[in-house]
């Protein structure tokens, strides 16, 4: 179903702005409180929380996050899931979220309607609320939906991206690469995995990588510090190995450059017993894979047959 | 200075997003927290708070809330204000804002530093902290900031748009009409006047008029009410004169359905004392006009002389 229609009938056009919230209302169902709890009002309400709050922002923007492959439901399930991702990185639970919307007057009803289904399945199965939002017109052809979500620690610390030191190891969740054969559509965000780690007190930092391993790994590396990673080790996905036969790159390129993998990087201390934490996440996560892909040495003494991570750029927003 | 320019040179295109980032840090200066408190994490991390908890989004996007006759200085303070009001209207206190970016890669970047200043002004007036944000590469020409805005209750109780009776009055702050001269730009968000009113048992619902006193009256009318006003009783504003002038509307018409006044709809409980309630207020704010526009009478019974609403309508976003 395509984003945009040239029938004015069938585009968000022909509704006013009391009736398109009635039908949001309707198409969030139960994910919808009422206000104070949720739209309707000037604010919404969350009752107090005696634990750390947690808050990330990020959109959906037509031809930047997704065009006209992904399914409408699909879009709204990712505008919720990129800002899970974010909660999971720091160990986090979800609470509730806003929707700012900025669509031309075009926008298709229907896909709009799939849109907010995809978001409400995602919010249900998570136990988000949707709380609140605002909808502004833009220029037709326009469509980007502008998510923040609250959230708060599950255990009384917050993992942050500071705190490694030399020796630590580096481990991931998944595979990389790949996001544009689906990807970034159907990735899960690792909740359930991050608030475990956030437990073992052997994990020291964590981050999710969004922008590709090779540029994320840098915001999570100490001053003077560099990442020594064992090639062989980085688990590449099918999707990496089919984008490689397309683009003629590697596809351990793919691996580390694409992005949007939506994985956890997650950083163990040098004195952790290795086998022990391995163990037990088999027990908790049989079918999620963790990697040990290296770990941190001193800037300019990296290990002979580490990967030269120069070569390896991830994705650049602007630029 | 204009929004958007043809030098590649003075564009935001000529940075990457790590040194964009860096600008937006120094141009928020002592507002931006440091990480984990700010950005620079997956999420920023808010201490616990022990009472209800406020969130409220509103954008600005070029060609809908602000135009090429606004400088950067102002937008950026209108999309920090334009939420403050929301937090007001609740009786709340502002705590931390995340701001979501999109923008074409034609953005001038003196024009986004004014913008930054500007936000940064308002926010360090009003004690918020800016924590995190989002910036997206749109398609060139369009410019939109979307603010979601957390606070917290000061008192106990929260001040909604439900619970008015038959009888109760009608007041609001400050005058009514003439925004698209200006007023949707200088405006004042009625925070300290609103958690002050919040304090009083005596009112009993408020909001903050920003689609027009017409349309928001709607919104806080219980069924089976019609708000019963006194037309000479509306303040009108000496720009919605000015604008009468150039439409050949009525004063009162742009009084009612303007739009963008953020002021307080304030509704007081039928047996209280009007008279010490007038008086307390000009002892603590006797600059800003606090009037009294009316009462709730039963629907289908409106006293003779009242102003016919059905006559005037608020703006409708979208139609």
């Amino acid at each position: 179903m395509p984003l945009f229609t040239t029938s004015r009938a069938e585009s968000v056009a022909i509704l006013g702005e009391v009736e398109l919230l009635g039908h949001i209302r309707r198409w969030l169902g139960d994910v919808a409180p009422r206000p104070p709890y949720g739209m309707g009002d000037d604010c919404a309400v969350l009752p107090p929380s005696p634990r750390p709050q947690l808050v990330t922002t990020d959109p959906v923007i037509y031809g930047q996050h997704f065009d006209d492959r992904a399914t409408a439901r699909q879009v709204g399930a990712k505008l919720l899931k990129r800002n899970l991702s974010d909660i999971a990185a720091m160990g986090g639970r979800p609470r509730a979220a806003v929707v700012s919307l900025a669509m031309g007057g075009n926008t298709h009803l229907p896909w709009l309607r799939g849109f907010y289904h995809g978001l409400a399945a995602e919010a249900r199965r998570h136990r988000v609320k949707i709380v609140g939002g605002d909808i502004t017109q833009a220029a037709p052809g326009f469509f980007g939906a502008f998510l923040t979500l609250q959230g708060e620690a599950t255990t009384g610390r917050v993992l942050t991206r500071h705190g490694a030191i030399c020796g630590d190891r580096l481990y991931v969740t998944g595979t990389f690469g790949g996001s544009l054969l689906g990807r970034h559509l159907s990735f899960q965000p690792r909740l359930a995995e991050a608030a475990w780690l956030a437990r073992r007190p052997e994990v020291c930092a964590m981050l999710d990588v969004s922008d590709g391993l090779a540029k994320d790994l840098h915001a999570i590396t100490p001053r003077g510090l560099t990442p020594a990673l064992c090639p062989d080790a980085i688990p590449v996905s099918t999707a990496a190995r089919r984008s490689a036969r397309l683009t003629r790159q590697t596809p351990l390129f793919h691996a580390l450059c694409d992005g949007e993998d939506y994985e956890l990087l997650i950083v163990v201390c040098v004195k952790a017993d290795k086998a022990a934490l391995e163990r037990a996440w088999r027990r908790s996560f049989p079918r999620v894979r963790l990697s040990l892909i290296g770990c941190f040495a001193p800037r300019g003494a990296l290990p002979p047959g580490s990967l030269d991570l120069t070569a390896y750029h991830g994705y650049e927003h602007l630029r």
